[in-house]
């Protein structure tokens, strides 16, 4: 079995560093991987700003098999994510033939040069289709080139898919335990962990400081599903014995 | 005038990763710190994993004047971010004697092995009261360790906010211009950006692809009030003269 396909996300915008705008674009690309068994191993969220977007790009697409890039692919002069694309990659920053003819089609006699900005596409790089607003995002070796606006963003995401290489699907199972504290499993779970190193345990408090149920949901995480049920069956065993009730999610 | 700080934040958890759970907390970081006049540079997310986050911490904080983080100070086996600051950092991780009374005193005969772990401070370091769960965050040199649990984190920023040097607040004025998009304003804007460089100018469509309204909202920021002011008149009237009609939020 060879290692699943691992990759990076660089959410490029002031809007996000400033607090202005609430991203949600990571979430939704590390769901949409993790179902085709693609493990997001890091993310970066950087301003406007050539240097550290050319520096982020480089790093990333290195150290991964694939990245993904939400934002900055707008008409205006902050738009600047395919200057820096070209720029990381060494390669002109042509107008593509076909994204023209999409934008023409588009606009017709508004097709004005801020518009005609986002025709600009590396070398080399092929489009992403875009059905809400046609301005199409881009691939170009590992790295795929996508909106920022959400709606946006997820409708290319169905344009990537076909080209990514899957691995096998993370199987997750949630345990709710109620009325105690992380502290209170903490001991049991992390035997969990150590006799099962092929899986990954999670933990994550609920309800801490407010009048609400408070508790805690245990997370188990593996590739080998049945793995994943015989430590799922063990670590509800331990924790009934010491008296703590568990439900599954 | 001295060049206002600067500031990384370093989300730290698988669970983010796997899109699991929506992140608030940058956003929350980001408008709290602005508020200061202290400015967010970069942002990284990074698993529960030692090796990325010691390298993303001792990269963060040589580039930044503040590294704000957040995640893995709970009391299981997941939890190793006090591991990774002081392996970061070159120091010991003892039990903080004042940090073990506020969890005695919590906890009393349930404080175990595990709730024990969050008493351990890297040697230099100083606590950050949590209001809200007793368990500290702490302090060591120029970087701030806190609570991934959002409102454990927000609770825990009115202990660090005395500690940090403010900057000059960023003066922020937004502009709504209904009816057209980012193309039709894009020039404008652009012309605007290149007259006042010591001023920032944002640009972010809305509605685009939906059946509601769409347009876009003009952001110019900086901290010269006076100026941003001039430069949000003259955007308005270059906006107005092209017959685009524009109302200050």
């Amino acid at each position: 079995m060879s290692a699943p396909p691992t990759a990076a996300v660089l959410i490029i915008g002031d809007e996000i560093l400033s607090g202005r705008t609430q991203d949600t674009n990571l979430s939704t690309l590390a769901r949409f991987l993790g179902a085709l068994g693609i493990d997001v191993l890091e993310a970066r969220v950087v301003g406007d700003r050539e240097g550290q977007i050319v520096e982020a790009l480089n790093t990333l697409r290195a150290a991964h098999d694939y990245v993904f890039t939400t934002g900055g692919i707008g008409p205006t002069h902050d738009d600047i994510t395919a200057d820096c694309v070209a720029k990381a990659f060494g390669v002109a920053l042509p107008e593509h033939p076909e994204a023209v003819a999409i934008l023409e089609r588009r606009y017709g006699d508004d097709f004005n040069v801020a518009r005609r900005r986002m025709t600009r596409i590396p070398q080399g790089g092929t489009l992403i289709a875009n059905p809400v607003t046609d301005a199409p995002g881009f691939q170009i070796g590992n790295v795929f080139v996508m909106a920022g606006v959400p709606k946006i963003m997820q409708a290319m995401l169905e344009d990537v898919a076909p080209r990514l290489r899957t691995g096998a699907v993370v199987h997750a199972v949630t345990l709710r335990v109620a009325g105690v504290g992380e502290g209170a499993v903490a001991d049991v779970l992390g035997q969990a962990a150590r006799a099962r190193r092929d899986l990954s345990f999670g933990s994550y408090p609920f309800g801490h400081g407010s009048v609400g149920e408070i508790g805690t949901q245990l997370v188990v995480r593996g590739r080998d599903a049945p793995a994943v049920e015989e430590a799922v069956g063990e670590l509800t065993a331990a924790l009934t014995v010491q008296g703590i009730s568990v439900s599954r999610l």
